[in-house]
């Protein structure tokens, strides 16, 4: 190889920790070229961008792009802009986030489980009254989405011994867990559903999922476990479920606006645990490493993983 | 066999779902003469007893029993009565039990690393703050007790990556634990622990353990997991060390006085989630198969285990 300039990667990315991303890039990616918004060079210079929540318009002012990597696991923010560059879009599939979002389903499917959210509501009374509940197995536990991370957390829930079923966009097959798939499917996926877990990306197809019909299938008293987007969960109608009891509790970790505004009801609704969007991160040290093989990838002229697919939306 | 009479089993449980035991043993032991009491043959038939909540006193008036069974894993209250006759007393050991010990203790561990008692805080004042917690595999979680359930839990731990110590008594190995033993091994345990599990026997040795001088040795903001006995709490240490902040939060499941007065500080502390004795139930339909098959061997004269050892006193 003669000359072969070295990869510039631009981070532009707004709310993070800079300083740890741009430690752990430099580790990680040695032979790549590292600038930090605002401190660019000739644009024309940026080969790759690391991005998160830029403004509309911000990438096409680099003409040789060769691809953005998202810093997170979704991407409907950043395919929210119609002037992106005709290069391809990688999300971030950093392994410490999805080991993050499996801990984060399992501890509150278990906490619904075992009526914790009811002990909680007892607690504020005073009232000591012990429930035994269901065994793992005769418990039915629903994952809205099958990807990288939704797969994984329903093997999880299904390796924990409870009655797995899993819904997705197309048809799936993961061992121990009974997926449906389609609008087709969705109401023998949710019939007496007692926990279900949203994991869904959020598309034009899945915006407004989380609804009253679909709640009105869901078993008497069933939990809610919230971790995809905001928009997925018509809000209304949750409270309207909360309220005639057909759903008991719900742990929301996304919201249509964050953070959630300070009057809005969900803070103070003694069934409703609100996570300000925690239930997984991106950890620098190895979300870099997966941004220097993806780098390494693309200098090769080779295939990545994780890239997106823009018709599909995710 | 000449006409070798059934087994005669006395089941004398307060406060407990007698249908579901009675139906559970039936199917289970359908070789044995079950009677509940008050509804007993003559005491001299009674060949075995499963206890529960007996006044003291109560089994020394069947001469021919050979052996009591525990409802509970928990054989403390059993034992302090000091009129027991001189048979086998044998635990139960139910792996629907244990199975919801290690969810329980695996449920509150994560609830704690991922900071949800943070959030419930934050939630009472409406505050947004989400905060990235160390992976896994650096944080420091400390398990109390090393028996049937303790070490399952400690294995449990340990397989979702946390870096977990064990203590007990004596000298225990196991893999992927780092593990400590008696009195001299305590501090070297709770050096540095961030999250303290407690899942020991109550004896006169462990009694007040979870004490102000443990609470020091631990990490600052460390949080406490008690599912042990309540006896093994000085209650008052702990609501000081939430107060200076060396603990931060803490999950009690059994407390000195159950249930939990009306008026004791814990049921309003915020930092503190009260359980009411719920962290793990014994099932009629896996104990009773358990009961069944430990008549079985002592009928046929060959040992049992799960054996209470009346020294150590578990």
């Amino acid at each position: 190889m003669l000359n072969e300039p070295n990869p510039v990667l631009l981070f532009a990315c707004e709310g993070v920790d800079t300083a740890a991303w741009t430690a752990a890039l430099r580790t990680a990616a040695p032979g790549v070229d590292l600038y930090v918004w605002p401190d660019a060079p000739d644009p024309a210079g940026v080969t790759y961008g690391l991005a998160w929540a830029n403004p509309h318009g911000f990438w096409r002012q680099f003409p040789n792009l060769r691809a953005i990597f998202s810093l997170g696991a979704g991407v409907d923010a950043l395919l929210g802009d119609q002037s992106l560059p005709d290069v391809p879009i990688v999300r971030m599939v950093d392994p410490s986030l999805a080991d993050g979002m499996v801990e984060f389903v399992v501890m509150r499917t278990l906490h619904h489980h075992r009526l914790v959210h009811l002990y909680e509501q007892q607690q504020a009374d005073a009232v000591w009254r012990p429930q035994r509940p269901p065994l793992t197995g005769r418990r039915i536990v629903g994952v809205m989405g099958l990807g990288e991370l939704g797969g994984r957390c329903a093997q999880a829930l299904a390796a924990l011994g409870f009655q797995v079923r899993g819904w997705s966009r197309g048809p799936k097959a993961i061992e121990g867990v009974a997926t449906f798939h389609g609008d087709a499917g969705l109401e023998g996926f949710a019939d007496g559903c007692e926990i279900l877990v949203c994991v869904l990306p959020l598309t034009p197809q899945t915006e407004g999922v989380l609804n009253a019909s679909l709640f009105e299938r869901l078993a008497p008293g069933a939990c809610l476990i919230q971790v995809g987007r905001g928009a997925h969960l018509v809000e209304a109608d949750l409270l309207a479920a909360l309220d005639s009891g057909r759903i008991a509790a719900a742990t929301l970790d996304v919201f249509r606006t964050e953070p959630l505004p300070a009057g809005h009801p969900f803070w103070r609704h003694p069934a409703v645990r609100v996570i300000p969007h925690a239930a997984a991160f991106t950890y620098p040290e190895t979300a870099a490493r997966v941004v220097a093989g993806n780098i390494g990838r693309l200098s090769r002229g080779e295939p990545v993983p994780d890239r997106v697919d823009l018709r599909a939306g995710y």
